[in-house]
């Protein structure tokens, strides 16, 4: 720099300082940066690890590789083992203490489903005493929406990516408002499940048998084209979901009453296809986890209480912290006072590059969710800033046809201190209330930083005895 | 101005004067200005109307306030009184000398279809002779997609607005590739068309009947936010109408197996709601028509051969130059050449502010019909400069769900020589080629010349003895 070129300043972080410099008539060029958050030496330490990056491109080739098939619609006793008194949920472990409302709601309705209790008193009587036991969806390969709540009667979708064989289930959706996945538990509740299960499981099992294999693969790629970011938004898949399988449900020969009502329940109910949209994500998690070296996200998932991430790179072990509250538009009467914070493993389709990930592709979220269609665009952009690839294969004609956002990478996230943005439902506060809204949520960035921490410490030390590269 | 303001020269049209300028060191603002299409008089008396503003906004009132509901499904004998040896076709009317191929292939296989003729070269002879009358669907308050052709067998959409009691009818979609419509008359053809008679036009009439009226207008703003654009993008629409009708088409009573392939058809065919968006157009064009003085586009329309339009304040009455030919993407090994000329009633959606006018909307459309993502939705962005509302129930979510632009102006047409912008199937050249492609066309200037001219025909010279406002 020759000594004619005027100096000047880059400032970044608390506008004070930029502020006295200009008022000494210094030139100044204020810039975005941030301090990284978490541990300036473990973010060195992962940045610097010599696997990473072949790891995390392993780790991302995997997730688009994945071609995800319905294969079956079975109980959750049988496909899961799950034996009565134990239940599944979302998010990351929790003790009955610290469980919120909706998700206490969604365990005493499971207790009255099954017949493990006669009352809610008597149910949660069981919860407390330690009757019962309850572990995590994502310990079994399966998800759940909301609560996550998965009883042995439940009929669950079952999934299968052929190339690696790898299975993932999640139950059948029960539509909205009091619904057991957001803490209701009331008698229409429980009548809706027994439906379910006597009458909607089995049709859907004949009807995928008699189908063959559906490629919900295929039909996520359509609906990313048809404003669905399917977490939110899942209208144009569940209606094509429907027509794959309407022929097999018309010849069912099952009664036509049965098969009338099953077709309006499932097409009357937008979210329907969300519980293929979670399991298809969780196949693409499957295939992504347990690279060593990896810092790419495998799990988001929330249970009301605590927001839980894995990364491929520390295989099953969650990273956890308080979950934030949703911010959005309320039905009803309902405000943000009643809103339960962050709820579900449905956080498993912005793991894998869906959702608010992509909400750019699904404009009209923002009349669900809030905010405005700028910002919905603006998002997905942010969103590339934080993820290691694009999927071709999930296309979102309004970026020109770009792929989704996928593979969070937890270093671009502490780094940049951009968080992954999630869309989401909001259960009520109180047990028993159902749903109360939608908005978007962030993960909290302890999560990030706590599995920053964990890759890490399993970077070995520099080997000094191998010669460098070149 | 004040003498020491630095002059400049506004510059229009050939940029050869603005560059010669520029080489004098003349600052020069160029803008986009051009002279206007037709005759300066025509346009100023149009313009000088003094019904015209109130006329126009009578007209776009009336189109917006329609609501479309599908009532019935029947043959165009019982419902258009169609006759043997009747038939009804797309666009303005046309003599056979001037017919292209695709409307000649479908002429003939209406004949051949109806058992008027048994082979190709019979019904040429007859249709030759002038043994068979044909006359434009708009004549009869109905629309035909590409060629058009309704012959007397042939089941219709019988759509009805309740608050004016018009009415308006089009036929049941076919599919794509080897279709009547696209002049295709081979024996698939006629089969399907057989099979359309036989089964699926009484089960959708079973269906319709039970079901109770559907709200086409609803599905059409519901479709709008799921990426269609009504003309060459109907997936959510057709889905959404299938979802409709399905409780009715399971409890029909009809035999499983004919239910079963209904079902599989319509679902299966992606363009199937075109054909129930085509004559919601309709009835808005209707409510908009006649009103003395307005100067709005009512019918934009073509026969293969000859582009037409009509307007509001001139009725019936058709304006017609040569069609252009599209320009855009080829199935298979076809190519340019192979294209005919811009064919079918079909551009009623962009006459209703869908389609082409609403591109934007559906940014996966130019992987149909060609372009640019940007270039959809500049192209909607232009198209408010020619329309004098926006629609609020067909909101566009990505243009912050800013309404359909809806109610073309001819002046502003021919003012600006922006032309509506369409988004079209193409029709191979050769009679019973079927589709060759998709792409982009806009009507000929001389329709809208043409209108005007017409417009400024009927206004009324200046009335000296009545006082001016105020």
């Amino acid at each position: 720099m020759s000594l004619e070129t005027p100096s000047a300043v880059v400032t970044a972080g608390a506008a004070v300082f930029a502020e006295s410099l200009v008022g000494q008539a210094v030139e100044t060029v204020p810039v975005a940066w941030r301090p990284p958050a978490g541990d300036p030496a473990a973010l060195a330490a992962v940045m610097g690890d010599r696997r990473r990056p072949g790891a995390n491109a392993r780790a991302v080739e995997a997730m688009l590789a994945t071609r995800a098939r319905l294969v079956d619609v079975l109980p959750a006793a049988q496909v899961l083992h799950l034996e009565r008194g134990e239940l599944l949920h979302a998010g990351p472990p929790v003790t009955w203490e610290r469980t919120s409302g909706p998700m206490r709601g969604a365990l005493v309705g499971a207790l009255l489903l099954e017949g493990s209790a006669d009352s809610p008193e008597a149910a949660e009587r069981l919860l407390r005493a330690g009757a019962v036991s309850w572990e995590p969806c994502h310990a079994r390969g399966a998800v759940g929406p909301m609560a996550g709540v998965v009883s042995p009667s439940m009929w669950m979708f079952c999934l299968r990516d052929e190339a690696t064989g790898h299975e993932s289930w999640c139950s059948l959706n029960e539509g909205l408002g009091k619904v057991l996945r957001y803490g209701a538990y009331g008698k229409e509740v429980i009548d809706r499940l027994q439906w379910m299960g006597a009458v909607l499981g089995p049709l859907l099992q004949h009807a995928v048998r008699a189908t063959g294999p559906v490629d919900v693969t295929a039909l996520v790629a359509q609906m990313v084209q048809m404003g669905d970011e399917g977490h939110n938004r899942n209208r144009a898949g569940t209606l094509m979901f429907l027509r794959e399988l309407l022929p097999a449900l018309i010849g069912s020969g099952f009664p036509t009453a049965d098969v009338s009502d099953a077709v309006r329940f499932v097409s009357g109910n937008d979210h329907f296809f969300l519980n293929l949209v979670m399991p298809t994500c969780k196949l693409m998690s499957l295939a992504a986890a347990g690279v060593p070296g990896s810092s790419v996200v495998t799990v988001m998932s929330r249970n009301g209480t605590d927001f839980g991430i894995q990364t491929s790179g520390t295989g099953e072990r969650w990273f956890t912290a308080p979950a934030n509250t949703p911010e959005g538009l309320f039905l009803g009467g309902y405000g943000p006072e009643d809103a339960n914070p962050d709820i579900g493993d449905s956080a498993i389709t912005e793991t894998a590059g869906l959702g608010g990930m992509s909400m750019a592709t699904a404009p009209a979220i923002v009349r669900l969710v809030g905010g405005s269609v700028a910002d919905a665009l603006a998002t997905t952009q942010r969103m590339y800033d934080l993820t290691v690839t694009e999927n071709p294969a999930f296309a979102i004609p309004v970026l020109e046809f770009r792929g989704a956002p996928t593979g969070i990478d937890v270093t671009s996230v502490v780094r940049s201190r951009v968080l992954p943005q999630i869309n989401t439902g909001m259960a009520g506060r109180v047990a028993g209330t159902g749903q109360v809204g939608a908005g978007l949520v962030t993960p909290p960035m302890g999560c990030f930083t706590q599995a920053l921490d964990a890759l890490a410490a399993s970077v070995a030390p520099p080997d000094m005895r191998r010669p460098g590269p070149g």
